[in-house]
Formats: structure tokens, sequence, C-alpha cells
């Protein structure tokens, strides 16, 4: 463990946690925390972000498309501007940090800066984005899509389960279809991006570090397969007689997991596996499962991906069962930027922290932000790996880590 | 393959061919073969097998449990009697052969011992049971398990899908519940019990024989398991850290199939196999699997599920997951008679056919029967093993085999 509290008052983490809980009450559910992209709890998380923003003294509006922007004016008003953000939709069922917490700490380290006296050379802007998740509508991180240009206008007619059009609910949120080209930012304009966010996995846990330099957005594979073999009597086809689409799935899935495997960096997962017809006495004779790759690398990607392939298909041809394997995802790896995590790693150690490089197996608006300008992000512990769920957690401990990270990474990028 | 047509004009194999299709006629669906026990299609069935035992010579009555009885006098009456038999209901959707062809063998035989003036020494009964499929109500064998005194009054108050009593089915169907007693046999009064049935499995057609002589029933444990894992996001968790419960099943399947398959008359099937939470981006936390095992030795099905425990538990210990595994079925095997199968044996040798064993996977009424007497079965090769099913097929040459070996034998044993 490295030292968790040189911090001994733990202000700007116990001012994250107050934040956070505030947020946190915003909720489309009276139960359970869900805030769906253009919702009533997303309209009152974004007016409450917004009050934040302008009480650290930012100038703040919500766009077009629902996002919060706070804008701090450096000395130099031609001078690049800095980006500060996560979004603040969550899943349904939701932890209260996934998102929030880096929309929080850009609130954090403004209000430190203006108390501190820090008068930034250039611009910063903090913005809460709204459509993250992907939990309501059929977008891919359009909000910061909308940034880089890249806002694609069909996604406006797009419905939600209830039917409800984009476009409709944009409306309705207070939000203005038309001004989405209004969105878009001149990448001239603009320095780099920084984004804090919770792990969702164990690594850092298991390490003993607080806080984690991101070194790549993981690119991602993802494939359907179906396995046909014969269905037959469980107790009258001898086994050499067999063509078991279930025992062939089988031997499949322990080669995709040892594939996976052979890099620490990389993971491949079936997450699904339906048996057909599913009888304690009839020999399985189809099964449908789907296949999940991802690497930070996308040539190291994209071998696993072939590696896996021939490996089933080998299985498939041994075993004669027929296999059909289809890729239907091919997202590529967001490397982050090799300055911005220098300055990381710089601030660490000027914090006395030893820096630790974690790839991320998630995608983040950064991957849509680094179409627009350098983009590095921060990752927090959290316990067990848990996100996604009402038992995601952190500690006011690690906040306090993360924001001075932050605080002094952005105290360097504006000087 | 041993020649298939020395009885040139195939008389036995047409006959029992004009049978077979006569019964197919009598179903409870009108597009497809279904006739489960006590059904009208049941009735029907039963009415027109008492017609083709009367015709044949036999005294002949449907029994209390709605079993069909003919009895051929022998010129000794106080001999014990030879049984054939099988059974006449089917399941949904099914093919004509299944239990049916070992009845109509038997009235085949009747026929042909009278045509040629055979007078056996001690009387013949044919039975056409009724409830073998256990396709309609939780029984096992109820009607040849009433033969030998088995019969478990309780299951009269089993219901069928309809919530139909098993007593009130009786009723309809012209039974007498009250009777079941009458039904069993004296066991110093039989000597043996016969019965063919088309293979519902390839290894007859593999090995190119038409007919085989069924050394055993086998025994079938089934059980269910469990095993939890770890959920986590597919994208986060490092493949060292993970508690994948269907990469932990998948390894199962796999050993389950190797254990299963190191002799060659034994079986392990999984056949269900349901993951949960069962999501494209999610590590499985639970699977939920079946197994069902088979051996025509007990001792060897035994050690074969001691074995598949233990390499279960082994992984389930090496993965970190956990696992449970519970038998619900013990059921032991069925050895047949070997003085019968000798029986057989010579018959095949006298007729120039070269004899093969097979031990059969599902069960049958033979089981029952083997607790009243002495009982051996043949099995008709059929298409590609396929039973349950439409598409179930025997060819007039293998029918004509069946019956010629079964006449041979049935005039050896009532010499």
């Amino acid at each position: 463990m490295t030292q968790e509290s040189s911090s001994a008052d733990l202000a700007l983490g116990r001012r994250a946690m107050v934040l956070l809980d505030a947020l946190a009450q915003h909720s489309d559910e009276p139960t359970r925390l869900t805030r769906l992209y253009l919702s009533q709890a997303h309209r009152r998380a974004a007016e409450a972000t917004l009050g934040f923003m302008r009480d650290a003294g930012l100038a703040s509006h919500i766009d077009p498309l629902g996002s919060v922007v706070g804008r701090l004016e450096g000395t130099n008003p031609d001078a690049p501007a800095l980006l500060i953000g996560s979004h603040i939709d969550t899943v349904v069922d939701a932890g209260r940090y996934d998102g929030t917490l880096g929309v929080v700490l850009g609130i954090v380290v403004a209000e430190a800066l203006r108390r501190q006296g820090v008068a930034p050379s250039c611009p910063i802007e903090i913005v809460a984005f709204g459509d993250e998740e992907n939990a309501r509508f059929p977008t891919n991180l359009s909000t910061s899509q909308a940034l880089s240009g890249r806002y694609d206008p069909t996604w406006l007619d797009g419905t939600d389960q209830e039917g409800v059009t984009l476009r409709d609910a944009l409306l309705a949120f207070g939000g203005d279809p038309a001004g989405i080209a209004t969105v878009k930012r001149d990448a001239a304009r603009y320095r780099g991006y920084l984004e804090v966010h919770i792990e969702q996995g164990p690594q850092l846990e298991a390490a003993g570090h607080a806080v984690g330099i991101v070194s790549a957005i993981n690119g991602i594979t993802r494939a359907r397969a179906v396995v046909t073999g014969e269905a037959g009597h469980a107790g009258t086809v001898p086994m050499t007689m067999r063509r078991d689409a279930l025992a062939a799935t089988a031997e499949m899935v322990v080669a995709i997991e040892r594939t996976g495997a052979i890099r620490l960096d990389t993971v491949a997962t079936v997450g699904v596996a339906q048996v057909q017809p599913g009888a304690i006495n009839v020999i399985p004779a189809r099964v449908d499962f789907t296949l999940d790759a991802r690497a930070p690398d996308d040539a190291v990607r994209r071998t696993m991906v072939a590696d896996i392939v021939a490996e089933c298909e080998a299985i498939a041809q041994k075993r004669g069962v027929e296999l059909s394997l289809e890729p239907f995802m091919d997202s590529p790896a967001t490397p982050m930027d090799a300055r911005l995590m220098r300055v990381f790693e710089d601030t660490f150690a000027s914090l006395g922290r030893e820096p630790m490089r974690v790839a991320s197996g998630a995608g983040h608006d950064a991957v849509a932000m680094a179409h627009l300008c350098p983009s590095a992000m921060l990752f927090v512990r959290c316990k067990g790996g848990v996100s996604h769920n009402p038992a995601e957690s952190i500690t006011v401990e690690d906040a306090d880590v993360a924001a001075r990270v932050l605080l002094q990474a952005v105290k360097t990028l504006v000087a």
C-alpha cells in the first residue's frame, strides 16, 4: 500500500463526496438511482451541476444536447483551453460514482483554483456529458461525439423502450436538435481533455493503489457464434458417434479463455450460451454463444480474435460440427496521449506516489474526446471492482488523492 | 454386411409392416402420431390389437390397466408360459415402430406358429403394454410393473397436464383400478419374456447388422449441478482475477465427455446448461447444468459418476467457483438373461447370421418384466438411430430378419 492520506484534512475528497451525494438525490425512480439521458432526473441533475459550476465562478450553461458546460477564462484568452469532464447519466439501478465522480472532481478543482487564487493562463472548461451509458437510446457517446463534430443526426430518430425519439426527448428536456452544430469545438482551440473515472475493475485494489493512469481504452471485437451438431438420445448414441454441440462449445469456451489470457492486458469472454433443445436426456443439437474480446492494441486484438477463430474452427472440424462465427463489432483502441500521461506521472512523483498504468476495459467519453484533442484519464480504485450496481463504492481518501492529482496536473497544464 | 434377405418373399416382414401401418392410423392428433396412455387413440389401438390377436387364434382380452393380452395354450397346460411383448403407447409426434414393432412381431410369430401347425408345449402370452413412454402420467413402466406385482397404487393419483388423474383416465378408458391385483402374474408360471424393439441408436446401422441381441439395459444416474462464480464487467476484470462460471462449466463438460467415453459401453451427457446473467459483456455468475450417465454395469456406472464428481470438484476448486452436484436418480442396470441370450445366439447361428450384442441405453418394459421372469431383448436397426420422431424408420427386410429370429427362438423355447 502506498500512503493514502498525506492531506490530513481530506478537504477535496470530502467536498467531492458532498457533491456526489447531492447529485445522487436526482433519480427517475424512488428507491434506486436511475438517471437516463434526457429524463427529468437528468434535467434536475444538470441544473444542480449548473449551480455548482456557477458557485465555483464558472460561466456556465446547458448546451443544446443537455451537456452542462462551465468555463473559466484564462489570463491569455487566446491560449487553447483545457477540458475536464465526464458524464452524469447512469444505468438503471446504478451507483453514484460512475461518471459523476469525474464531473464533480472538475468542479472541486475549479473551486480549489479559485480559493488558492490561481489564475490559469488558458481557459478551463468543465463538461458534464449526458449520454455515456447508452442506456436509453441506440447511441454511442453522442454528447461527447458532438464536441468533435462526430454527431450522427440519424441518432435523433432513435427511440427508447417507450418509442420516444431522441429528438422528442431532447425537446422535452429543453434542448435544441437544431443546435447540434454549435456544440462542435474547434480542435485548434483545445490543448487537452482530462477525465477521472472509477476503475470498474479490481486491478488498483489488488495492487494497493488509490489512483491509476489509464494507458489506453481497449478496442473491442464482438461476435455471435452458432455451433450446430446433431440431437440424439442421451442413452442410445455412443460417445464415439456423437456430434454434441455443447461439448464442442465447451472446448471452444476453454480455448477462448486460454487465448484471452495469453497477455495480461487482453480479455476474452463468452457471456451468453444458449443450448437447444436443452433436455436432460437429449444430446445438444445447437448452441448460440457470444464472444467479447478486448485489447489496448488493435493489432494484438485482431491477432487474438484470429487465433480464437482458428482454434474454434479446428475444434468444429475435429468434432464434425458446424461453426458460424460472425464478428459484428470492431471498435478500435484509443491510446491515451503520451504527453498528458507523463504530466500525470510527474504529478504522482511530486505527491510522493508511485504511478500505476492500467488499460481501460470499458469505453468512456475520452474515446470520443480523443478525436478532438489529446486526452488522458485517471482511474480511481472502487471496492471489489464493482460498478453499474448500488454497491459501487469509493473511499473519501481515494477521492481526495484523485482530486489532488488532478488539481496538480491542471496547475501544470494551465501554468 | 451380413445377408439380409435369405427369406426371398419377406412374408413375415411384410405382414409386420401391414400391422404397423394399421396401428399407426390410431392417433390422438389428426396430423401426427400421438397415442398417450389411456387416450381414445390408445383405446382404438388396443381394440385393433385385440382383433389381430383373436384373428391369430389367441384367447384375448384387455386387462384392467389397458394392456392387451392374447394367450395360446400349450399341449402341457401346466408348463410355465413364454411371454412376448412390448408397448403400443407413444410419445407426442412419434414414429410408428417404437414399441408397436415388438407387439406386432409377437402376433406375427403367433400367426406363423398356427400357419405352420406348431403346437407349443407351453402357453404363449402376447402382451401389448400401454404405459412405457411416461409421456402422460408421472409413472414408470406402470403396466408392465403390474405383472410383477410392483404397481404402486399412488400412481393412480398422478395427474396429466390437464389435471386428469390416472384413476379417472383408466375408468374413462374402460379399465378397472380395483383390478390391478388380478394383473399380477405368478412368477412360477412363467419361463421367460422376450421383447423386440427398435434400437433407437446407431450401433447396428454402423456395424451393418439388421438385428442385435441386447446384453443389458443400462443403469442411469441423473444429477443437477450448479456452478457459482462471480459476475463482472467483461472488459474490466482481468482474466487472472475472474471466477467465470461458464468457463468452469465448460471445463467440466469436457471432463464429463472424456470420462463418459473411457469405455465403449458407457455414456455421459450434459443436455442442459443455463447461463446467468447471460449478457455479452458480463462474466457469467452462474450455470445450472444436468448430468445423465449410463452404463450396463452398476459398479462401472458408479465409478464413472464418482470420477466425474471428483473431476468437477477439482476444476471448481482450482478456479475458485462453488459447485453443487446433486444426484437425483440412481436406476440400476438390468442385465438380460444369459440363457435366453444364448438361445438368441444359437438362433442367429442357425439362420447363418453373426450375432452382435448391444447394450440398451434407453429403458424398456423388459426392465419391469425382469422382476417377474428371465427376460431378453432383440434390437432392430433403425435409420440413423432416430426415434421419438416421425422420421423413425426400419426396412421390411430388417423386420423380416427380426421376425424369423424371434419365431425360431420361440420354437426352441416352447418345443
